[in-house]
């Protein structure tokens, strides 16, 4: 689980990194970036939920975004890097974020509605983030069934945990569907119909 | 006022998916704006005072914004929605979140700038979050007299509250004042003098 | 070293109301604009940290930043203010919160990668915050050597305390570092290889 989600976070900070690439950013502007993608939507989590902000007393997390942010900067100087490389990584991430997320707000007691809502906060707002600091509409807010996998994927997290499923196994099942959803929907282009006025 | 606060909510929600509108979002990502226009304010000032953030243990103002945000963007779909509808409660929530925000700070011993600073926190800051989470220039800094009325009416409560007025009567008054002012300034297009340089 | 913050918030705000004045804004929005620049940095490195928000108690902080944006408000009405003027308090600044961030983290144990990026989110995120809330792209992730500055300097203060250095003697070392490295960037251009694809 820890090896996952350092995986997760890893993917993160390098799918941010490709995305600053198309701004005139300095390497460190871009750790800057990659950092709010990677740890972003956590940290408005623990910080809304009162909770110690779970990167601060832990180096690995910033560690492995630095690291793979410097790594996928100098990948890219060298060889153009297909940003579907990162799409599974990306799904993957969407649905561990989740899942902790939720995780995190039930164990604190709050209302099964305010624990779905954290677990879209983790999920999504660190690309919300890293797309405002690039100055872009937020895609997440666009894209294939992304916030709408990660809240369905939320309230069947909650559901089961509510038929007293073990946390773990609960937590794998939620975690897959958000992942298979978010695969089918970037595979056949599925949304849902939009609202656009004006 | 608990049903006050929740219309003033509920009709941030709306706004804000008609502001959303104009972007290409899908619903779910529509909810996290609504979600952000509505409880933002109130969450960076609880955060930044250090208190539990207001709607975590409660899920009514969750419940309230995603239900309104849904039925906004539903009646959006079918009709199309004059944004003038929700002058009236907008002007009637920035007064009720100043005022709330204000209090909430002076409770908890902060000097009188800083809590008539966190009332105008409280009070334009969620819309502030929802325009810059659909990429525009925050309305609220160019408008009519917006958060000049939010700041002027959280001074007034706190000279109130310094004249050992009762809290209810002392909120009452001020609100009052923002949202006439705030009504005056729309009606009649009233502003303070712009500096725009270049 | 009170002193010294202060000028450097006042600066913050000052350099932000000139900023802002290439937008609409009317002066109350030009002083939320202000805040966030002068002390969004240190608010949120406070929150990260599950520290109390240091200006949230000590009016003198918010009061020299309303009086600073009132002042260049104000003064540019008069005559055009050159951006230049503000170049050294704002490397001033740079120095001063990053040392004062970095130290803030290592006081409550933080390990030093995360005290580290501490120090560049005091000094740099109040300029990201101005830039987000002006919908522009942040210039301290393009310009010369600003990130990368703050993040030396927090690193040379690190060392230094390692070595048992007084921090008195240590924030003196590493914040004349980051000064005059800023200032040679500005001087002479210098900045790191960029990464820009498309």
């Amino acid at each position: 689980m820890y090896l996952l989600s350092q995986i997760a976070v890893a993917s993160c900070a390098a799918a941010a990194v490709l995305e600053a690439g198309k701004k005139r950013y300095d390497p460190f502007g871009m750790i800057v970036v990659a950092t709010s993608a990677a740890l972003g939507g956590g940290s408005i989590r623990d910080m809304l939920l009162g909770r110690p902000v779970f990167w601060v007393h832990d180096a690995t997390y910033l560690g492995t975004t630095i690291v793979a942010a410097l790594a996928t900067f100098g990948l890219a100087r060298l060889a153009k890097l297909p940003a579907k490389l990162f799409l599974l990584p990306d799904a993957m991430g969407l649905a561990l974020f989740t899942v902790t997320g939720t995780r995190a707000a039930l164990v604190m007691d709050a209302p099964w509605i305010v624990a779905s809502f954290m677990g879209v906060v983790t999920g999504v707002m660190g690309g919300v983030l890293r797309d405002m600091l690039c100055n872009e509409e937020p895609v997440v807010f666009q894209s294939t069934l992304y916030a709408t996998a990660s809240w369905g994927g939320a309230l069947v997290f909650i559901g089961l945990m509510q038929l007293e499923m073990a946390p773990g196994n609960a937590a794998l099942i939620a975690g897959s569907a958000i992942f298979c959803v978010r695969l089918a929907a970037i595979r056949w282009n599925i949304g849902l119909p939009q609202f656009y006025s004006k």
